[in-house]
């Protein structure tokens, strides 16, 4: 066990809900403090690219009414909003801003969220660095391309926020930036108003400080009963754990924390089983790399057409690739996607949820990379809900999470099962973080 | 048999792409013919928001290369352009010009489309009607919500035109304007820069002269090979017909239309098998209704909450109603989709595709209604890819067509019996128009 860890820790949406329950004066006392983490911790984290005006928060905040009850949620760039600039990550639309919000804007706001402001995304939501730095390791990566709305939540700025996944857009800086990380069943959150990557693959990520907290969120925009307490709690939930990757094998790092992830589960009464991968699986991550770099290169088209020098040279390069792959190799990709979607139900039989690490490791050094996304892009190519599970550390002393993937349209079942293993790692350790 | 239709006939998009392939000064040609005829009629029909300049359209032409060889494209007003207005039908946007071009334009013009100009669509793609003739006959409506890209087409104002279709937007106006639609498989073309309506259901819409011109652009644009000739004619294929609809009745003038097509396939060779419905395709009417209405309470959510003033009142009643829907009756919908969508297959077994009629009737007279889109919405969002295929007129003189459905993916075969009947029919009347 190691001690404690320095970085700051957010607090809970739920305690903050619980306050305002009790008295609706503690709405502004929550926005004040995003407010103020913000002024104190973004010169150095650097995870905004626009702020709503203090005043106007505060005011927005002490009106609110519904489940979001006033507290700050920030939004990744890659969503159009009507109130600030919109720059998708690129000079190009350094100066863009859209006629309308994208559909989970107005969402929120329905719901009685502020939307505190926008955040660092990688350019279009690809893999090329942004300036965000990890709040748990300036010297880290957050991870991307959800960098800011990762890093905003781990360091106070908002107790929820906005990301997407296409790759591993909001596992990945989640498991770095020790939060919690749900992306939905394909579909089940629109990206109406997302600059467009790939139609097939593009999903709404949420971000909270925990598992519950993110589950309550979920529940809050997609009207779906997916609180984890009550009716939802597992008793005895069984996770397949793989025996080995057909991608990038975890480090060590990555297999000691799924380590101490299965030793409290196991103590809390879950189950262990380990499950082997089929050979549909494999090949699922070339049609990921097809389909999406198929769709990119028309997506982007009028990006990489009229302002190919206003591109980094690796989203260029991308494209660049992404436009020798012909229709017959997409549509190849396409079948072999449909070939695993209609296996992967059968293969979930007996298990109640798969449990992998997050990320292969904790978060690289440095900002030159956001880091490998293989642990996140098959689950998006098939549509799965997946939870990032925070709460321990690796070795080198950041977070490190454990993922858990559940089966299509059951988002109520996989969040249930994460809340589960955060609950037996808490238990575990005694205190949240741990290892 | 009736007399030759007095109305425009537009020139065969593979008509004008021969003459090209003879002589490249015939881009120059076709585009002049294309503009000569905007102004010559665009002044009664009212199909475009937004022309390009003739010399640009003209040079344009001149220098393209790729399978659309310069030909003239109209673009829905639903779709971003960079260079164009792009007011989605709504005064709201009635300045908005878009920074980038939505995917198809891109596509378009990858693939030597020149696009002419924008065309009018029903306020963001839903009922309300527009000020667009019908150029079969200025009294009537050319359908909708792509109005303006039907008539384009069918007025000779551009060979192909893009569309889109979340009820009956492109099968319903093909049918009243004469002229072939398109609607391919869900997912196949990218609504990435359209102004999005429904997620789940939002398709690309496809409108040319002729079937054999309508599978050539959607070759062109989807990289499949979905040509209607050689090894894809269809020697002897079968057809389904319904022996009674669940929703909307056809009228007498429908049915003796669907009659005339099945005597012209019967006598080509072709096969009619009589077919019900299982229960489970009546209960897509309820559910096509919900999960629409469901998701574009959200997607229209901006213009709804900022700008109700500024919406027709029927799409004011509409999100109104539409925001009623809880989610558990819109969970229940795409429980019921997903039960449809995987009987599908079977219930096509023993016939290549499915016949009926493209609506409900002729295009009714005046402008106040654009027309019932019960015979599309089914099969919009099974996502099943659906033809219309022109060349007999009801009673009342003006176009009736008959749409061909195909099974989920293979647009290929569908197209190639929709070619199919396309022949028959002008092979039993001796020239393309009759009844």
């Amino acid at each position: 066990m190691k001690n404690e860890p320095s970085f700051y820790r957010p607090r809970a949406a739920l305690d903050l809900l619980a306050s305002i329950e009790r008295d609706a004066r503690e709405r502004g006392r929550a926005m004040r403090e995003s407010l103020d983490r913000i002024d104190e911790a973004e010169p150095q984290v650097r995870a905004m690219t626009a702020l709503a005006p203090r005043d106007a928060a505060l005011s927005a905040a002490d009106s609110a009414t519904g489940p979001l009850a006033g507290l700050a949620v920030a939004v990744k760039d890659i969503f159009d909003t009507s109130e600030f600039a919109t720059s998708y990550g690129s000079p190009i639309y350094a100066q863009h801003r859209p006629g309308c919000d994208a559909a989970i804007v107005t969402m929120l706001r329905r719901l009685g969220g502020v939307v505190i402001g926008k955040t660092v995304t990688c350019e279009f939501a690809y893999m090329a660095p942004t300036v965000t730095r990890n709040p748990c390791d300036l010297g880290r990566t957050p991870g991307g391309s959800s960098s800011g709305s990762a890093a905003a939540v781990a360091a106070g700025f908002a107790p929820f926020a906005i990301g997407t996944q296409t790759g591993g857009s909001t596992i990945r800086p989640a498991s770095f930036c020790g939060i919690a990380g749900y992306k939905p069943t394909f579909g089940m959150l629109p990206t109406a108003g997302m600059k467009c990557f790939s139609w097939s693959i593009d999903t709404v990520g949420l971000f909270a400080a925990t598992v519950r907290d993110a589950a309550y969120f979920g529940a809050a925009l997609s009207g779906r009963e997916l609180a984890v307490s009550g009716a939802h709690a597992l008793e005895a939930p069984v996770f397949g754990v793989p025996e080995d990757y057909p991608w990038t094998a975890p480090t060590d790092n990555a297999n000691a924390v799924l380590e101490t992830a299965i030793r409290a589960i196991e103590r809390a009464g879950g189950r262990i089983r380990r499950v082997r991968f089929a050979p549909w699986m494999a090949r699922m991550i070339a049609a990921h790399d097809t389909i999406q770099s198929y769709e990119a290169y028309r997506t982007l088209g009028f990006e990489y057409d009229r302002h190919r020098a206003a591109l980094t040279p690796m989203l260029a390069a991308f494209l660049e690739r992404a436009g020798t792959i012909g229709t017959a190799r997409y549509v190849d990709a396409l079948a072999a996607l449909q070939h695993a979607r209609e296996r992967l139900p059968g293969w979930f039989d007996g298990i109640t949820a798969l449990l992998t690490p997050g990320a292969p490791d904790e978060a690289p050094d440095g900002l030159e990379s956001t880091g490998d996304p293989a642990f996140n892009r098959n689950w998006t190519l098939l549509g799965v809900p997946c939870v990032n599970v925070p709460g321990l550390l690796g070795a080198r002393g950041a977070p490190l999470g454990v993922q858990v993937i559940g089966r299509h349209g059951d988002d109520a079942r996989c969040l249930a099962a994460a809340a589960f293993v955060e609950r037996a790692i808490a238990a575990a350790s005694g205190r949240a973080f741990a290892t």
